[in-house]
């Protein structure tokens, strides 16, 4: 039943229209949700896509489908976002993936994995590649359905108080660093920390830790670690394509109407394109204020890398040894990586490094 | 008014819910828009956002907003898609900014510029940095607005029957090219020209043409040029990120109902995304099959790149004294992307780069 039909075809008379009142309340309904967040306001672009993702719902039904966004903390305790949207607390949540490696290491997939991909890649396997489909088969387990949040890029591989030289200046290094990237480091000698935001400065002060590592530039700036711990490194290998999720209950989205999935479904892939341009288009210039305030912009030396890299894939044998759900999801994402990266190198990188090879060599001056 | 109160929360009285029509008629009517595509059918990828954004437009308004969507040359020439928007003769279209170049050279600049930035650099610049607002501000002046389409990525440098070994290889080349790739190649001795997609091969075979150029494997396999023209070359620095334009006319989109605006933006933005994705899930195994094809894959000699590059230089100020309109984008753009460029090339540039050494020097072999 068209119930703009009804209601707009003809209002001759009232015995329609009120026949059509049941169709109405069927095919939109007010429907309020509540969305908690792993991540506080102060993350102004990762919490300002949740707010964007509400406000759009909303704009897209008329109003009629509305989510109110809980900061972390506010309604649930930041790590335990999917499980309060596992048990209906709330009907959908913010958060990272790889925040519940502690249930299950697969959990990890669904943001990226260490040295794995860039954020093209990521999404490409995501969206196309059948990695969203096949993650969401295994998070049928937990009641959850993830819609992918959106990308910061390569992050940085954070601050440090004293220069790495090498390898060596790892070994003992109290690092606050989470998920996968931690479990790497630890292999290398780090002692890694899990610290609540708002700890780490405090931390950091009294020599809890030695570095830590957050985001990029526009969110590692206003955290002010840059006049204690001004050494500042890239990459960022273990957070090449870091991709938050929207985790929604799945008996609430399978009772939504078709409508609001798809209005839902669609603003987190709108505003998590844009959330990825404000990363793109703010990092430079907060880059440039931390190196006004001090910060020593680093590459991480070459036997980091290597070691790293050659450790992430014996920690993906090892967990894919000791778990099927990790291995199954690892299986298709590295083979889907491999084969993304033949074309990918030679048009995407290749240009890029023309580009900054022509700058380089000076050909712009004309 | 909240027609949803009107119509679910009281149908007690008959009068209540007769009076409620209008407000329903007002904010959610059926609207039918017709979209002419400047492609074919045969460009799955870009054919299928069009039709994609349309369905998601329909489902995200319970079927009120539908906009049926018309192949190249079904309503109106490729080419002259943004006059039949301009002039209502359709409510919107699905194009490429730059094929317009012929009534103002700053339509260029609203699909990229050679040389200028990768996908992640000009989406960064259209949505954060402003880019798409200015663009906004001038084809105002043909009553359109940009919503941009989605992104292709870096693209190949096209299909050529003989080696190209230097920049020598270029003089009197007869190449199938368009827009400012076209002009700069003209710059450095090719023959620049313009063919419909449909006779491209007919030209080929014929000996019309040397060489031509279209996007990449994906869209260039099912034309079978590898059979004529089988030397495959990267980069294609002059369109290092091609990005299509859906125009709207501007006094259709005002009298849109702001939940359908609403509707059409975030597809428009969701799709683009999705097919970035398509594109690169589905390169590498197009180039696998092109190179067993007998496709040689190429890299264009540096000194063709070398002079491209300072090409592209020469000729953007060449236009911007010509044109103020082309003069106040490009600036821009140009200083967007170099300052974007600063942190990209540290983070995303040197995390592929180093992802790839990784591999080189096979430090995945464990």
């Amino acid at each position: 039943m068209k119930r703009r039909q009804l209601l707009t075809g003809s209002i001759t008379t009232v015995a329609a229209t009120t026949l059509s009142v049941p169709a109405v309340a069927q095919s939109s309904p007010a429907v309020k949700w509540r969305m908690a967040s792993s991540f506080p306001k102060s993350s102004d672009v990762i919490w300002g896509s949740s707010v964007a993702v509400a406000d759009a719902v909303s704009a897209m039904t008329d109003g009629q489908f509305t989510i109110q966004v809980f900061a972390a903390g506010e309604l649930v305790p930041p790590l335990q976002v999917a499980d309060a949207v596992t048990n209906s607390t709330v009907q959908m949540g913010h958060t990272g993936a790889y925040f519940y490696i502690g249930k299950d290491t697969a959990f990890a997939v669904g943001g990226q994995l260490p040295w794995m991909s860039n954020a093209r890649q990521f999404q490409a396997w995501l969206h196309a590649g059948g990695g969203n489909d096949l993650f969401n088969t295994f998070i049928k387990n937990y009641n959850l359905l993830n819609l992918p949040a959106g990308n910061t890029g390569a992050q940085m591989a954070g601050w440090y108080r004293k220069e790495i030289k090498s390898i060596d200046d790892l070994r003992g290094l109290k690092m606050r660093i989470g998920g996968l990237g931690g479990a790497l480091l630890k292999r290398m000698g780090v002692v890694p920390q899990q610290i609540a935001l708002g700890d780490i400065y405090p931390a950091l002060e009294k020599g809890v830790i030695d570095a830590l590592e957050l985001v990029g530039p526009l969110d590692d700036e206003k955290m002010g670690f840059v006049k204690i711990a001004p050494y500042y490194y890239y990459p960022g290998f273990w957070e090449g394509s870091s991709e938050l999720s929207y985790f929604v209950n799945l008996d609430q989205w399978n009772s939504l109407p078709k409508q609001y999935q798809a209005a839902l479904r669609h603003a987190t892939r709108s505003v998590g394109l844009e959330q990825l341009t404000k990363y793109d288009a703010g990092n430079t210039a907060a880059l440039r204020r931390l190196v006004s305030a001090g910060a020593q912009l680093r590459a991480l030396p070459e036997d980091i890398l290597e070691e790293s890299y050659k450790q992430s894939k014996l920690m993906f044998a090892e967990m894919s040894a000791a778990n099927p759900n990790f291995k199954t999801l690892y299986d298709h994402m590295s083979k889907f990586m491999a084969d993304s990266n033949v074309y990918l190198e030679i048009s995407e990188l290749y240009f890029d490094l023309m580009k900054n090879t022509a700058r380089r060599k000076g050909w712009d001056k004309i």
